[in-house]
């Protein structure tokens, strides 16, 4: 059996050692050769054109840093039984004034005047009245005293900013229904910062007498960065007048998705527009979009009174989304021409996804 | 020396046009054939199976897009000296009151009343007046006179909105603490533009009855999008109570996450919350969250006087995240039956990481 | 030709059964073996080293989870003839007041006191007056009349919140220039949820004493989380006095991207400042940032007055951003020493983008 074990470690070198190798036969036709390195090439050309060019295969890529600002322009004047002639101008209207990326355009409202902390009866409930109970519906926290709602009937006093906000009747028309003729200014800014690239949606070749009149149109000013909010509305598949009754939430979608391979005019923003909350009645709670705000006065005796408003509105978001992906560059060196933002990258950069760089020698050969 | 020219060149030629191939040996038994076949298939299946169903390799991806709106509910009645019986409401206490994505809930306040810019002793330091002089964590500019603050101090006289605050004390328990029993609504709208999907955190099968009267519940309401504010607090692992002295932010983590490979319902939002801030009392400054804010007034005489309020409260930030991965197309078109989502997406999309593409081949043979 | 299709079928079950393989030649020689298996070695050794841990081609990522409160403190002293002495303080200067990631410091303002709901002749435009006419870049809404505005220009009689604002002057210098030693005070937590990374910028290190006293400094106070604006804006290549004229975006970029393989205390945050905006006069509408807001006031004979202010200013986003890389871990297990973050991570997880996982094993044999 040392016979058998030396045989076993002998079979053991043999295999760790041992040097295998394919059989090889040289055919030495310049016609055969010829073919050969042909295919070689046509492989070659293969990855470089399919990989690197159409699929891009070999890319480093980064996310967009946007900054945004935005200026919303218009004046309405409304005329009501309760508040008579009102111009309504940007400071009251948009909320918040900041002009940021985000910004509700007031189209609807519910005004409660002159209400203060005090006791009132509440008119939705008449369950029984728990003292220092808040319904979460409700209005204020109860008093627990029931009183004399009207001729007949009888509900919860509750502590609260009274007089009580009657929202059941929405105004229709919507009361600033005519801000679709508003316009709103977008200026925002980008940056690759991976690839030191900088670009802002006021394009070079735009000057300032035409900003001064143009407005946004697919068609005839796709570069203009002041849209009219109706025109966003209409675009997103909506009706204005309708969607002004109760408010929603429309999406302005900048897409910045580019190829830094072409040169910086051809990366430009692309601008879509789209519903963001949900429109259909069905399983739907509060449709639209809504919010209460108060603003505060101090009478003579110093007692805090408010206006209460119900604002229905359009929020529009503004989303800018993109991602940039720079070139093959062993084999797209050349078609860079004009592009001096390639020199500031680090090498380093494009080699990030490193599969790719050691997926291209070891396909050719 | 021509001779070894001659021999050289004939060399390299050799070498560039030489036809260099394997010898093969084919052995002709279907026995050792078809396993050769079985071997080979079974390759395929591995990459099929492992590589396209349980790795995902050849997938492409997308970054969500989200919108959120939030609305509370909920009123508290406080009774303190300072302001007697008052009754909070949302408009009050959720500040923003658009109901953004980002909403902060007031749990505690030191209210300072009737501040008017004027002259006043500054309590805190005694260091020597300097006219114009700020103390970056004073309340207001010094004048120059140093006064009598109390029998024994003499301080510096500032510049500022006086009566100045006196934020030493804070209530304790917090003044707000009931808000723990506040619902929010959270409506998040998603989209995945590459693929073309779109969906909202009101699931199909929830109806409105439904969502009249539940509260999230991990176990029993995994998908009702109202919340208690206690409730988040508690599965982030606070104490309501003791966040409310001295706020803080709590992050609701939206989760959408989903493989579009399987039919739309499944792909469904994961919630979860965590707080955002530090509360480790070792090397923090400024514990807690909270800022100054003030409405202001105008009196009989039209000076301005303000009521400052110090707010400290809980931010609640609505974080949405989610990468959506699409299928593996060659092998698994099959799964696909019931996602007419599928159509619409460019095939063009499904290549972009084109190493994928080609890795496959490679591999099977 | 019943002979030719039988000579067909069967050379088509030898393509399909026949096995083909490599001739082989084995030799038997350690030496030879020994340089094989160490060329194989070598192999092995760049797939691990380079592509694993200088390439970092196996790895997992991840996109930062960010959250972000800051805090302004500074106060400051204007006397200007309209409003005589006043002191600023933050809750009057920072818009909004809630200290979120993006925060407004007001520089410089146009007030315009006492406008009340009226109508006054707009003194921009002599054009015709048309009733109900609104110019979008105008101030009201025209009501038809034509009256004198001064002694020589006639123009048209608006509907509007009058006295209406004169914004032809902006006050030279800066009435809040001095805002250039404020301070903020920026708490950003970030977390990495697929590694169950959390990491705050108040790194350990940092006690509170130091917290107190430290202003951040490239080369001084690299960690100091409290930043001077002025610093900033210098930082980010602006003069400060001249930005405050008429405002501006600064981006505060925090850079968290981080490997993970190295020890925690590495993954620290850099600060970077730039200006978002375009500061370039040519082709540039509306330049700086500036947006309106109004304070509103009940008169005697409840008459509602307001102060409209233009705020010009500076707008502070703090953008966070970073992609958290994790290591190959079958090469580089060794080197996990004080990684307990490491133990969490679930295996699933770092095998996601399979390709990389396949490639490894076909690269090296």
């Amino acid at each position: 059996s040392a016979m058998g074990c030396k045989n076993c470690c002998s079979i053991c070198l043999q295999c760790l050692f041992g040097y295998e190798t394919n059989v090889m036969l040289v055919i030495n036709n310049k016609g055969v050769g010829a073919l050969f390195r042909l295919i070689q090439f046509m492989i070659i050309a293969y990855v470089a054109v399919y990989v690197c060019w159409i699929q891009r295969a070999y890319q480093d890529t980064d996310s967009v840093i946007s900054s945004v600002s935005t200026k919303v322009k218009g004046n309405i004047l409304t005329n009501t039984s309760i508040e008579g002639v009102h111009v309504w101008d940007v400071p009251e209207y948009v909320i918040p004034p900041q002009g940021e990326k985000s910004f509700f355009v007031l189209t609807n409202v519910i005004p409660t005047p002159g209400q203060t902390q005090s006791k009132c009866p509440e008119c939705e409930s008449d369950s029984d009245c728990i003292e220092g109970h808040t319904e979460v519906h409700g209005n204020g926290v109860q008093t627990g005293h029931c009183v004399q709602y009207s001729d007949t009937i009888k509900t919860c006093e509750v502590h609260a900013w009274c007089p009580l906000e009657n929202d059941t009747i929405i105004p229709k028309p919507a009361l600033l229904g005519a801000a679709e003729h508003f316009t709103v200014l977008i200026k925002n800014n980008i940056q690759y910062p991976k690839f030191n690239f900088r670009k802002r949606n006021l394009l070079h070749h735009i000057n300032s007498t035409y900003l001064k009149n143009c407005t946004f149109d697919r068609k005839t000013d796709p570069h203009c960065p002041i849209f009219r909010l109706g025109h966003m509305v209409t675009e997103a598949g909506e009706d204005f007048s309708v969607m002004a009754l109760k408010g929603g939430i429309i999406g302005i979608l900048i897409d910045w998705n580019c190829d830094l391979e072409f040169p910086e005019r051809f990366c430009i923003p692309k601008y879509s527009f789209s519903r963001l909350d949900n429109k259909n009645p069905e399983n739907n709670v509060a449709p639209g979009y809504n919010f209460r705000f108060a603003k505060y006065y101090k009478n003579n005796k110093s007692i805090e009174t408010r206006t209460l408003i119900k604002a229905f509105g359009i929020r529009f978001d503004v989303i800018v989304f993109g991602m940039v992906t720079a070139i093959c560059d062993w084999v797209m060196l050349t078609c860079m021409k004009d592009r001096d933002q390639y020199a500031k990258r680090k090498f380093i950069h494009l080699n990030q996804n490193g599969d790719s760089v050691l997926l291209l020698p070891v396909l050719v050969w």
